[in-house]
């Protein structure tokens, strides 16, 4: 079935990473042809996608009201990846294998925030569960500034299961926590092949997902607000992770 | 003037904070008293503040609409600091001073975000100019989730000149910016007197700003995805701040 991705940078990338049937572009009529609107089309031509003009409340429709910036590209289903072809990525790069792990996240925002990190530090995978968890909607894709897009993004049936899959194959799973008495992040070396689980908003991690880590690790906090937000923690353990790894794949001057 | 607070953590911070007027209390009138929004309320007795049940539209009105969560504190205005009562904090505390300083940041959002992470790391104060950037409006306090109520925020006329003031009291002025010429944030130590910039969304930080900065780093980034978000970068240069300090004033087990 179609999906409508919308908003400039989601839409950019999709184009960008090609990995999607890309189906046409919509533009609202009275938008003028320049910035990154007109990249956006310049790159719909290069790819051969169809770009049409419309009356704005079609654009609002399709975008069932969300902040569009007047871009809406139709394309096929997301193409979800497999756990193995990340272990695959990783050896290709000749890399540690790097996972992220989200255990029932429900918020588009966080989970947007976080796949933008995890694509700027390098994961090789990320993996959600199907169920109660969000998918790749047009929201997050959004969200993620298309980053998703870009990224091996693994939905499977059983977190408990993916993690013991991890395990067997010599991933080291590093659950965040808050709590006085889990050691700070920089207790450990994390230059190795890691998967970093983070657990839902206000719930955290459940249970069996927790037991499963082979390690808790906590952000310290001095203030007096109570929690931090997932995509803050996750960001902060996403980065801490990939300085252990000498900021490996950075090309710089 | 009055200003009506809205959202659970924000009045809850408030009320705990206790350095505004507090006026009153309002909740929506169906609302059961459990769980937090009891607390709430028994921290309103606790500081004496009347407690009125009123109509869900009232709530609405005070809220101009937001996520209030049927909770509305009305308040006097937010006590703004100064730079010298940032100074006497780090002095009392026995610490390097510690500072961050937020060029012109427009969305709420992002600055709540970096006042919640401010608090959690013990900053001494956050300095922003009045003109062109947000100040501490309802809408920031609750992104804050109240953690502006215990932080000293501090606005002045012009942030460059608060720049010179702070390097003539012997703060170094860390500017974060991308690009691949800029060395990483693990390059030096952050363990000094030190001021955080960040620039503001989308435009970075202004000329005279950059210039001001006594050094800038940057956040390596190995993706497709152009930019990160001044929230996320500004979250992982306060956490590498008190890395570096040694995670001081963290009570734990």
């Amino acid at each position: 079935m179609a999906e409508f991705l919308y908003g400039h940078w989601a839409v950019m990338e999709a184009l960008r990473a090609g990995r999607r049937t890309l189906e046409q572009l919509l533009i609202t009529e009275t938008v003028e042809e320049k910035g990154l609107v007109a990249d956006i089309i310049a790159k719909a031509n290069e790819r051969g996608v169809n770009v049409r003009r419309v009356p704005r409340r079609i654009i609002d429709d399709l975008a069932s009201g969300a902040n569009h910036q007047n871009t809406v590209l139709r394309v096929g289903p997301y193409p979800y990846a497999d756990v193995e072809s990340a272990f695959e990525l990783a050896q290709k790069r000749g890399e540690k294998p790097f996972f992220l792990l989200l255990d029932l996240l429900k918020d588009p925002q966080n989970v947007g925030v976080l796949l933008r990190v995890a694509d700027s530090v390098g994961v090789h995978g990320v993996i959600m569960q199907e169920r109660r968890s969000v998918s790749v909607t047009p929201a997050v894709v959004n969200a993620s500034s298309g980053a998703v897009e870009h990224l091996q993004f693994i939905q499977i049936t059983n977190l408990v299961s993916a993690m013991k899959d991890l395990k067997s194959q010599d991933v080291w799973l590093v659950g965040f926590e808050a709590g006085a008495d889990i050691p700070p992040i920089d207790r450990t070396n994390l230059n190795m092949p890691i998967g970093i689980v983070l657990g839902s908003e206000g719930e955290g991690m459940r249970r069996l997902v927790r037991e499963n880590c082979d390690m808790l690790l906590s952000l310290p906090m001095r203030g007096n607000v109570a929690s931090l937000n997932v995509a803050t923690v996750g960001s902060i353990a996403l980065y801490s992770a990939w300085q252990a790894r000498g900021w490996q794949g950075w090309e710089h001057s």
